[in-house]
């Protein structure tokens, strides 16, 4: 079976075989195709798709081809979240101490930030000494010390994804659903997880713009997961403004303490919650939706939920009492009266990346220190000269582009708006 | 602009402008953008197409990625012929020299042959010491002095389409009508012509193997032609069967002549004239296509055509007393009486790549003595016994599969079939 007729099977719009997609996989794990090869398939796949069955094929078959962890060992339901990215979204550093203070155990591997959204580990390691390395040992020691660890891939994960997703990066075949499932849910297979919940954000900080695009990708994530044998809630939430109040690593790490404390922001700590609650019924450690949210809302308010964080920390190296920000400050305040109508999330993450909270290029370094935060949210009053956003900056690195961004980012309008509901679907 | 732009713009299904085509050809033509580049925006072209004004602009760029000839200072009206490919087809041997000899300046550019059809170069090599790779110099001198020149493509004339065209082998983009089109195109562009007559093969043994895609093929090259100031006529002719009787280089060459001095088989003899009336007409050498053909047949009959082969060989140093067959013989014949019913071109033409006539790669050495002579051709009657195939062959090579080949080629029916008409359908 040649490479050419491959991609000729799918360029003419056929399912592609078991044995085709085992090829296409090792090909792209092991450099057996020349990249111009697997640019053509890929650009074929993004043109002519891939039936649920073919998706997945290629996301067991990419797991499959690299290290896959066998955590069967280890005590409990196996759980992680994982999120399609979004700006202030730090519910992954709530999430997993609040469901591992439930019971749940939560191996959570995350990735770094990439333009306008930030990334899981670089907000770790805004907690100076925070290991997010850890070895296979050093993992499980944690998790079944702590019940959870959160850690990034190893180079042995998925091997045939990291080459895929290079390739698309620079081939235009980004945005298709079975590429984007198959390279998300590759990973957690990877992990040796049974459960999985999946937060689409859909938005315009979000990748997945409209509710259309986000459904599709969900629904092929929650098909394509079950089919590989996880079990997988979904969930589509809004990702139009930044999410919580805090945009920059070390700023979310404190918004996260306090979200931990019971002391959260609204919006994030709904989310927390909601998610908790999915983590502990797909763990199977309460009958009802309403039992799980009374053991995730017991958790945050007897300190246990916080405790875990502190715990989670300590096995990880990281010492909070270090936790730094910036020296400098500058704010943006509203022209008008009235309320916050509509914020450009992704326009406050460019600002905050361009501080140096974030990556413009993959080799960029992070500033922990800087940031945003976001002093009135959509439908909140504001009177002329109210703050609506302070910054964190280092000697006004990056201060007059993110100045202008956050300008251009909020409209004031004379009625309170509508602000539409956090969670907008969920599936399974 | 960036590479990746452009390839999203065509894979959304975008008209490309001008500028982003000229970037992509710069781009193939330099080694500017990677080749997973390269065969990315191939694949989505095949997949989106182009309009004809895309393809215009793309078979207009690559022609001007190279060397583009200036034969102003040449006297006449400059017209070549181009096929498709098929088997048996020796039209360019017969039709240059007849339109040189009606007054037609014929600078022709030629390629080699691959797979199960014959190229002109090979068949020209076929004459001991006949040079195809002449100077610019020569070239310009067999023109002034015969009045024809018989050539290959220098490595200077496209190199765009030289990079993509290996690309498109690869990966899966060879079938695409506008990829095709700017690929022929731009190698006749750049002989400094300025009428074309263009012969697009259809049937089982062409490229284009059924009437709708080779009509798709001939409609875009008559405008994207046009489009780029060429006078061309397209048509469709029948490649079922093979053209003549002779398939292999000396005795294609052998055939040839014979069909210069008037002696030709029925449906070369009648090719070579139609293509030859257009060529006449192009040139503005006959008002009328009657004033044409008597021109034409005239040729033929008073001996002018054969003596301008022979200038043409002469010029081009080849010694026809040199040419030679192959030693052994075999035959396939008939197994049953009646009349010869359907006979696949393609079979006969990989019978005789696997005797060494042709090439399965494009290293394999061609040996011009073998090949396989059409005894009966569709609607001729046979008697069980008769010979249909005689091949030439050399110490066996190839022979087992050529006659198993030749004997699965035909079929022999009661009655007297059909043979559909030779040429097809005329545009331009």
């Amino acid at each position: 079976m040649s490479a050419v007729e491959i991609i000729r099977a799918k360029r003419d719009g056929r399912e592609l075989t078991a044995a085709q997609i085992g090829e296409f996989v090792r090909a792209a794990a092991h450099g057996e195709w020349p990249d111009y090869q697997l640019s053509a398939l890929l650009m074929a796949i993004f043109l002519k798709g891939m039936t649920v069955d073919e998706t997945a094929t290629l996301t067991r078959q990419m797991a499959d081809s690299g290290k896959v962890l066998d955590l069967s060992d280890i005590p409990g339901v196996k759980v992680d979240k994982h999120s399609t990215g979004g700006v202030g979204d730090k519910v992954s550093l709530v999430l997993a101490p609040l469901a591992a203070a439930c019971g749940v155990t939560v191996p959570m591997m995350s990735g770094r930030g990439l333009g306008h959204t930030g990334g899981t580990l670089d907000k770790l390691e805004a907690i100076p000494g925070f290991n997010v390395n850890l070895t296979e040992d050093q993992f499980r020691e944690a998790l079944r010390n702590v019940g959870v660890g959160m850690i990034g891939q190893t180079a042995e994960v998925a091997p045939a994804d990291k080459k895929l997703y290079a390739l698309r990066d620079v081939t235009g075949t980004v945005e298709s659903i079975p590429l984007i499932t198959a390279s998300i849910l590759s990973k957690k297979l990877a992990e040796g997880i049974s459960g999985l919940v999946m937060d689409v954000k859909c938005g315009r900080g979000a990748f997945m713009k409209t509710l259309p695009d986000a459904r599709a990708l969900a629904d092929s994530i929650q098909r394509v997961g079950t089919a590989n044998g996880l079990k997988v809630v979904t969930m589509i939430t809004a990702m139009d403004a930044p999410l919580g109040r805090a945009v920059g690593n070390s700023l979310e790490v404190i918004e996260a303490i306090e979200t931990l404390k019971g002391n959260g922001p609204d919006d994030l700590t709904e989310l927390c919650v909601q998610q908790a609650v999915r983590m502990v019924r797909l763990s199977e450690l309460a009958d009802t939706d309403a039992e799980a949210e009374s053991k995730v809302r017991a958790a945050i308010g007897d300190g246990t939920a916080m405790a875990k964080f502190h715990q989670m920390v300590a096995q990880q190296g990281g010492d909070l009492s270090q936790l730094s920000l910036a020296p400098d400050r500058a704010q943006v305040t509203a022209k008008s009266a009235g309320f916050v109508g509509e914020m450009n999330a992704e326009a406050v993450g460019i600002a905050a990346m361009k501080l140096g909270a974030g990556r413009e290029r993959a080799e960029d370094v992070v500033d922990p220190g800087v940031g945003v935060m976001v002093r009135k949210k959509p439908g909140e009053a504001v009177a002329v000269g109210d703050v609506v956003f302070e910054i964190y900056h280092r000697a006004a690195k990056g201060l007059t582009r993110a100045m202008e961004l956050l300008e251009g980012s909020f409209t004031v309008v004379d009625l309170a708006p509508d602000v539409g509901p956090l969670v907008i679907e969920v599936m399974g």
